[in-house]
């Protein structure tokens, strides 16, 4: 029924993971070191297919909340996600059968893989994003109206929480105020889900989809072959732009990374520049001025000497990039889905702009 | 065993918490219209003596949290502080026997007594302050060590948080971070006593020592009698200064009031000038610029018109007032309290000048 992790898959995922987190969710490189130590050490991490829960089973999602650029300086002490979610067990006086990733975005992807080692519980190969977003209600269990309450915080040093609200923005309001006492980030154990929901409303198959965009993305390093035609192998991709960074605004501001990158293109695309709006994760990008990609579809940049996507924590000025967009799962896309996570909920005057195609969700054959 | 509070008793201990409230702990005005109307409702509130309490009995203590200011526009609903009680009761699993009111000062009192009236749990008449603080480690459970962990919150809007916490600046730092974000003002349940925790280390009878400056008041304006004099024949008193407000600085930051008071003598001060720091209470208060009396002693005002105490919140240009102060429990000027409630706690390079005598502690007889 379950599959359990190897080293060289986590490798994998974090890069695929990296690409789905659309410059947010967090850098998976130290969330990587420690669970391959880990590993190392003798601690396992199952993988179950979202189809293969009980439907009765309870489990809660783990995820990271705060600003990426944050992490950059409060690094994770490893079994945070954990001790978030034992504390909302502990309150609810429940043992949990399994754990999701609330976001499969950057390092939040191997945050979730890292509470599976931790824990023994098996993680889902599925989560409520298949991508990386800034607040905790965008997410599909959100959207289809699982209750966020209870949910449980925990600030990495011992001190937990554990709030009961009325809605998912009361949530996400209170909780951010609560991280940045907290530093400005904290583990997030949020909803508490039965397998029915998960299978209901989860994105299925995208631990999978991140190891094979990760996997993609190695060989076709290794073999010096083009990279963007590797990874629209596994998913559709449209190749937005390829640039060098002339300009970056970046503050962490309210909880989160606010802030905008502009590239000045080259190649094919001399003479044009390319902006991208940022709130923690990339939202819009700009072709001259005119929208052409618009959140829940994702935004990615890979480097392109390293051929690795990039998280809006570490871009610079000269770094040379391909944007590319990846249509996002039709889950996000519903009239319902987009009153929450499309380019008005953000504030801004644009209409969701769809790329081509859904974003897969196929799971792992193993 | 208990006494149940009447009407008359109520009015009382509403003007007698507004003295040894410092100007803090919120204006008792509309909590007591409240406790009014729950006594004409049905409901009662027993007041038990400290001393009467069984060792083992479990009680939590209840105050607001946040800036007086603030409670002139979020008005108290009636239950809050119950709910907050609530909630960590719910997440112990116990049933709390007793409440503990976690500041006598200001509304504070009338806050404790209501949650008596909706629980139906006997109020304790003791305090952990014997006046208003604006911080949650200042009080002598704190100061004595009982755990603030696990505490609640409550937003009065149906949402409400556990916090575990390692210590009593961390339930500040994140209690003060999620009341802010709660409107300015929530309603706090901290710390979880026992009856032996209660007896050794609170201010015993400062529910009846509110009822008696109370009652000292209301008779001495009544029969036209100096309001100054009745007051001290309940407690050690000196009498400050008269004078007329020139000058407030009054902002709200950070969660608390924070400001600045200047009086223009009258009668006996003419020429002299009188100023008082404020944080939510008064907290230093200077004679022509020489500091006169100092937290954790009490510094309260009293309208020369009226005879009644003046918070915070309610300061303005033009009343004429009487500044006494009243010296503190003497179990906040021990070495180990003043670190905690000392000039010095408060960022002031001035030290402890006690006033003569300690508040008195002794418990009303009925």
């Amino acid at each position: 029924m379950t599959w359990s992790l190897t080293e060289d898959e986590v490798r994998s995922i974090a890069i695929g993971a990296g690409v789905l987190g659309t410059g947010g969710g967090g850098d998976p490189y130290l969330s990587q070191l420690q669970l391959i130590e880990l590993l190392r050490q003798g601690k396992t991490v199952k993988v179950i297919p979202a189809h293969q829960l009980p439907e009765d089973a309870v489990g809660c999602g783990v995820s990271g909340m705060g600003a990426p650029t944050i992490g950059i300086e409060k690094l994770p002490v490893g079994d945070e996600m954990w001790q978030a979610a034992k504390a909302l067990q502990d309150h609810l006086h429940v043992k949990f059968s399994f754990v999701v990733i609330g976001e499969i975005g950057g390092g939040n992807a191997l945050e979730g893989l890292i509470a599976g080692a931790y824990s023994g519980l098996p993680v889902v190969d599925a989560d409520p994003m298949g991508r990386a977003f800034p607040e905790l209600q965008m997410d599909t269990f959100m959207i289809h109206g699982v209750s966020p309450s209870p949910f449980g915080l925990y600030d990495g040093h011992g001190n937990a929480a554990v709030l009961h609200v009325q809605d998912a923005r009361t949530a996400e309001r209170y909780g951010r105020a609560l991280t940045i006492a907290m530093g400005g980030s904290s583990s997030l154990a949020l909803p508490v889900v039965t397998g029915r929901q998960v299978k209901a409303y989860a994105i299925h198959g995208t631990l999978s989809l991140s190891l094979r965009i990760g996997q993609a993305i190695r060989d076709a390093v290794a073999s010096k072959r083009d990279v963007l035609e590797a990874v629209s192998r596994v998913l559709p991709l449209k190749h937005l732009f390829f640039g060098k960074v002339v300009d970056i605004e970046r503050k962490t501001t309210g909880g989160f990374a606010r802030g905008r990158m502009v590239l000045e293109g080259l190649g094919a695309f001399s003479g044009s520049e390319f902006h991208v709006d940022i709130q923690n994760e990339f939202l819009i990008g700009w072709l001259d001025g005119r929208p052409v990609a618009t959140v829940p579809d994702l935004i990615s940049v890979l480097d392109a000497d390293s051929g690795l996507p990039v998280g809006t924590e570490s871009l610079k000025y000269g770094l040379r990039l391909n944007v590319i967009g990846i249509p996002a799962s039709r889950k996000l896309k519903t009239a319902r889905a987009l009153e929450v996570v499309g380019p008005r909920a953000f504030g801004y005057d644009v209409d969701f702009q769809p790329l081509l195609g859904d974003l897969p969700e196929a799971e792992w054959a193993v």
